[in-house]
């Protein structure tokens, strides 16, 4: 790969116009420094196209001058996906128009630089629901959201975001533009182009407008129960399952000592039930009608109680209530931080799998760092853990970040041995590149290298994310 | 590619057992023969493996040998997609086996050549729920619903086959076997492969066996309602998405004609609601509890009279009475073939287009042959017609058949200009190969032939269909 030279410079400022661009070291800092502030980088040139033509007209440039790019939303990613080492920067940040929402139809066409929430709001605008949800969707684009298929609070119910696209506009690396926007539910008319994109973080194509799914406006009804057991936890989800069909559309699971640590570093947080048991799980039936949302949610968790399952319940009374119990699940990433080391992982497990995940790796962990306190919260009715081990400020003790790479290997290895996956919903980047290539099929891997080099054979596009060419 | 010389012909059998192929000519005139007698073929020899690794050995003999293969399900396909024509074929047929259930996990492992009905059974048996339906579940296979990305009357709410898929094993051109089995929901490591076999028809690789989604069980509420327009159609059917949010499972619609031909053709039917209005609707709500379903889907209804959607609604009585409805639903296409000519087309439009995309395509079909019937039927939930001009058995008038040609431009131009698909849910397939590459993006046909010469360099997998290289 080239720096951008001279000639390339001109040209690029020429075709993005003054305000589509910049070189400004405080912006190129900015644009390579990621959300959490992990894995800075480096970036000689900062492009902000505001039309799909600027982009192709960026991306062709590129391609004629053996120049690579990394294409860049909100930049919260976590796995080293967006952050610029070296490549120009293409963010997305002005284009962020909503092209069109057809209610009847329940389809919206958005931008890519538009942040998840602008896009909720426009579905709620239109009468309509737009279900992915996730701590950083303030600042997260839709562009990004849709790269790296991100998951959320509502997969249980509507999957994750590759399932809510119906079409995508994108720049392909040669610099052709593929208008694949399309508000059809069933359009079978070659390999499904969108389903490569989608997670694909910008290796095989710059996404710059998709089509949504939106659904009907739902009515959510949300519980807050103490449990003693993950086994508990799960035999739960089975039971409110079995009452509530697909209409739970989240099943949360947090351990009391997050709790503790969102207490430590929120003042004004309180327990909603306070309890001697080491979980909780936070529970939302989401229905077109409120009151059999809420007599649904109550006959499940009545049951739950009977079976010994569920020890209190909290029904929200309030959607001020419902989100403060959101509120601190929302908290905890943070305030594990704030707690002292925390080595994070993004695991998933089949759902039956979970307990002897959970009991096996605690173990494994605590044999070789015995004060390491495990915080897995997480999206338990998809098998997804947000799986750390932490451990209290303390400049004389650092066995945990000692020994930070063992316990990844660990927790991973644990992940894989319960037939699960080490990239649950944060994707590959840089990050996990060369670990998923050990672990994944063979096969696997070499389909993936094949794609990248026939769509990609110049390798300018986001080079050396997802697979090593 | 290479007809099958002595020394293929002898490695295969002694690979695949003596009850593992057959050159019988009664047999391989019927795997030859697709199920409504259309594009009939020609093969050389019938391979019909029994397991992953004997299906793996076979392809990569056929990549040493140049030989090409059509892989082939149940043989129910619609778009000349699984039917030889020359190449050898590759029955899935003694690979039924039901490799796991996960209730917990709410997941079925199972091989390509299962029939949809036995794995509904399975699930059932299970105490769950497999979503996906169509005419053809008895016959269908596992593997051939995948490869098309089967859609069927319960998309709606549960999306095309390629939403019901966790994981796939599949067997690559280069004769590998990709393990990509897995029940998990979130598993971002890398490009997703599954949905780039699903719905490729076979061409990119052959599936053995698919880990599938399962759902909890629910109970139906089905009306039969009749209506006086297309318009009044889409809004009862935004109206009762109000009420019934996405548990609104089915909303078929059915035009008058159609029960007509059914009632001609199958003496005992009885029209549920006798009307001089020309469209029905078959709707059904599905949730967990009988008792909200019925109250959800009278209340829909009854403010759909109020607003003067809805004339006749009709709520069924018993499972008998609804699948009594479903029976005139089901049996429109033969009928339709019993009625006389019948120019059949596979269409989807934006929901919202549907009204006027049926009164401009039934104008020009009837400027052309004045005595066309039109007929068209499906589901109107996720925009997918079945779209026929018919006619009359009259040796005298063949006005019809002499324009088909004609009438099949006109109905799929129509589609077009309405931002529709002219192959919703049947595939491309070599039927409608050329002419998808004519209509496609120009980018969309080239990125596809990429990815067909990365995988199948050699092109042996099921070749000149989806796309031609």
């Amino acid at each position: 790969m080239n720096r951008p030279n001279e000639e390339f410079l001109n040209a690029a400022k020429g075709l993005l116009g003054p305000s589509g661009w910049s070189e400004d070291p405080d912006k190129l800092e900015e644009v390579a420094s990621p959300w959490r502030g992990t894995n800075n980088g480096e970036t000689p040139f900062l492009a902000m196209p505001a039309s799909t033509e600027e982009a192709a007209s960026l991306v062709k440039l590129c391609a004629e001058h053996r120049v690579a790019l990394v294409p860049q939303g909100g930049n919260t990613g976590l796995v080293d996906g967006g952050t610029p080492h070296g490549e120009i920067t293409v963010s997305m940040r002005r284009m962020t128009k909503l092209r069109g929402v057809d209610t009847r139809n329940n389809s919206m066409t958005i931008e890519a630089g538009a942040t998840l929430v602008s896009a909720q709001q426009a579905a709620e605008e239109a009468g309509r629901f737009f279900p992915l949800s996730l701590g950083s969707e303030g600042q997260a684009s839709i562009g990004g959201l849709i790269s790296t298929n991100a998951g959320g609070v509502a997969v249980l119910r509507y999957g994750m975001m590759r399932d809510l696209i119906l079409g995508l506009e994108v720049v392909l690396p040669s610099g052709e533009i593929w208008d694949g926007l399309s508000g059809l539910r069933k359009n079978n008319t070659g390999y499904d182009l969108k389903h490569l994109f989608a997670g694909a973080e910008g290796t095989l194509g710059l996404i710059t407008a998709a089509t949504l799914k939106l659904f009907p406006k739902v009515s959510k009804a949300t519980a807050w129960v103490t449990c003693e057991t993950p086994a508990n936890v799960v035999d739960l989800l089975a039971l409110v399952r079995d009452h509530a069909g697909d209409t739970v559309t989240s099943f949360e699971i947090i351990p009391a000592n997050a709790i503790e640590m969102v207490k430590a570093d929120v003042p004004d947080t309180r327990d909603p039930a306070p309890s001697d048991l080491p979980w909780r799980v936070l529970v939302e039936v989401s229905m077109s009608r409120e009151d059999q949302a809420r007599e649904t949610l109550m006959a499940a968790l009545a049951d739950g109680m009977e079976r010994e399952l569920a020890a209190d319940v909290l029904i929200a009374e309030s959607g001020q209530q419902a989100s403060s119990f959101w509120h601190i699940r929302e908290t905890i990433p943070l305030s594990k931080r704030a707690y002292g080391t925390a080595l994070n992982h993004d695991v998933s497990v089949p759902v039956s799998a979970i307990p002897d995940f959970l009991t096996a790796t605690e173990e494994a962990i605590q044999k070789l760092v015995p004060e390491a306190e495990i915080v897995a919260f997480g999206h338990v009715g998809d098998g997804n853990l947000h799986y750390s081990a932490c451990a209290p400020k303390n400049p004389e003790n650092s066995a945990l970040s000692d020994n930070a790479e063992e316990v990844t290997r660990i927790v991973h290895a644990h992940a894989m041995k319960f037939g699960g996956s080490i990239s649950a919903e944060h994707g590959v980047g840089r990050l996990k590149r060369d670990e998923l290539a050990e672990i994944r099929p063979k096969a696997a891997t070499e389909t993936m290298r094949a794609i990248k080099l026939a769509l990609d054979p110049l390798g300018i596009m986001n080079p050396g994310r997802v697979v090593s060419v």
